[in-house]
């Protein structure tokens, strides 16, 4: 092979014209046992590709949170922007992103010692924050958010090369089963599945609102769900879960009056940080994707 | 008060400008102690407006059902008929009306002793079979049924007096908490919940398909949730529900691959047989509310 400008690209997506399910190339866990994590419950991230801790965080933590919520979700001004993404059927508030560059209780959130703590054991490395949001799942009529993985979109969208990033859902509200909580395939991560459809441009307008491109083909998800099995992450406001990049993941809707509510941040490993993207006319915006990639401090 | 035709409506619906929540006016259980349900049971009954029964049917009875499902699916000149109505926005199959008048495995089953005997007890008399249909949600993208009172449509576009009617709902697979079991409000059936809005001439052909008249309020549900409990009735294929016509139900959306379907059919006592709607422009077919009030033979 001679020395060209074409990048390899262990993980190709919406590039061919059938969908294919390979094997993860990268570990699950990239660092060691040091870390906030035990061992029992590090091998059962590894295994499944995610973890819900009930307990992290609750009393006045959890409402100056929700609170700065409401506050942002008031706020004339900010719904202009496009860091607010509305329902599609309406004007419903459905997702605020770039939340940990605001002053206050999510730049505090993303920089809490024991979460930063875990993304640093479960990356191995020095990490820094990818993307950050709140979602509202309105009650009553809160839509889906269908299957996807999120390495597929952030490798194809915003270049980032190799399967060592973590999501982090801090819930704001309590996650019943019946209120739309986060679907996941255990042990999906195990699997990368490259969808089908190349990226039109200025994609991330129309698929943070309703996602068609970077989907699973209704066979691979099958597949995956037999190879794996679907769990739901429920409990009460304050858990958090972390789940692994590439987890296949989603959620119902909501018809129940109990909105959902969580708090989404992605740290990416430093040795992991952006390039161009892989298969997309051009970068997302940094309010999305960001490509400062300083670490957050320990 | 001097004698008119204008009949006594102890549930007046879809007349009024805005939503009320009133007592129910009839008992829940209508009969005594004897039947299949023993008094534990009925108890559950009585509070909560349903009932859970897990193995009520399997092996090659399950078998056959699904089989006859298929069939009926594929069958092309069904899809034409009324009685079978398709999703809001595909043309994929909802559900099928009236199949307990097809000969074979699903008159079989409506007219089954335990079934029957649970419906006797239940509702203190001889019953007949005033709906019954096969539901299919699909896997993938399954489409909620929004929260709705069977009794207050049955009362204002089919003419049943009183609340003395009960669904029965024979799951043909697996109902998870995540594919869209269905939901119930725990205790909702002890009141009535009034809708707002004129039922539309020939409403049946929209409301089948996506209900926006005879759906309650979002306050009303609100409050029927604060004073009950949202549950879900899941359990393996050949699990039977039994609940009230006044409770409040409905189900979300199914993103899984695991589609959900069932039989649904009602039994309306005897004494309770439908007279002309309360409020409405004319009776449903005959097909979505029958009037051979013909005792099921026991």
């Amino acid at each position: 092979m001679t020395t060209t400008d074409v990048r390899a690209d262990l993980y190709p997506s919406r590039v061919a014209d059938r969908p294919t399910i390979t094997e993860r190339l990268d570990p699950v866990v990239h660092g060691d046992s040091s870390g906030p994590l035990d061992p029992e419950v590090l091998a059962g991230y590894e295994d499944d590709g995610f973890v819900v801790l009930p307990g992290f965080l609750g009393g006045e933590r959890l409402a100056a949170l929700n609170d700065e919520v409401d506050r942002l979700a008031a706020d004339e001004a900010l719904a202009e922007k496009p860091q607010a993404i509305v329902e599609p059927d309406s004007r419903a508030l459905r997702s605020i992103f770039e939340v940990h560059r605001l002053e206050g209780v999510f730049r505090d959130l993303v920089h809490d010692p024991y979460l930063v703590g875990v993304a640093r054991q479960l990356l191995g490395s020095d990490v820094y924050v990818h993307q950050s949001r709140v979602n509202l799942k309105p009650g009553f009529r809160g839509r889906e958010f269908y299957w996807h993985s999120d390495f597929e979109t952030w490798h194809t969208e915003d270049g980032m090369p190799r399967m060592r990033a973590v999501s982090c859902s801090v819930t704001l509200t309590d996650n019943h089963p019946w209120n739309g909580p986060l679907l996941l395939v255990a042990g999906s991560h195990g699997w990368y599945v490259t969808c089908v459809g190349a990226t039109p441009d200025r994609n991330f307008e129309q698929s943070l609102r309703r996602q068609e491109i970077g989907v699973p083909d209704d066979e691979s998800l099958s597949e995956l769900v037999r190879r794996g099995s679907i769990r739901h992450a429920v409990g009460p406001a304050g858990t958090v879960v972390f789940f692994e990049c590439n987890a296949m993941h989603g959620s119902n809707g909501n018809i129940t009056p109990q909105p959902r509510r969580n708090v989404f941040f992605v740290y990416n490993s430093v040795e992991n940080a952006l390039e161009a993207p892989f298969a997309a006319p051009g970068p997302r915006p940094e309010y999305i994707a960001s490509r400062d990639f300083t670490p957050v401090p320990v």
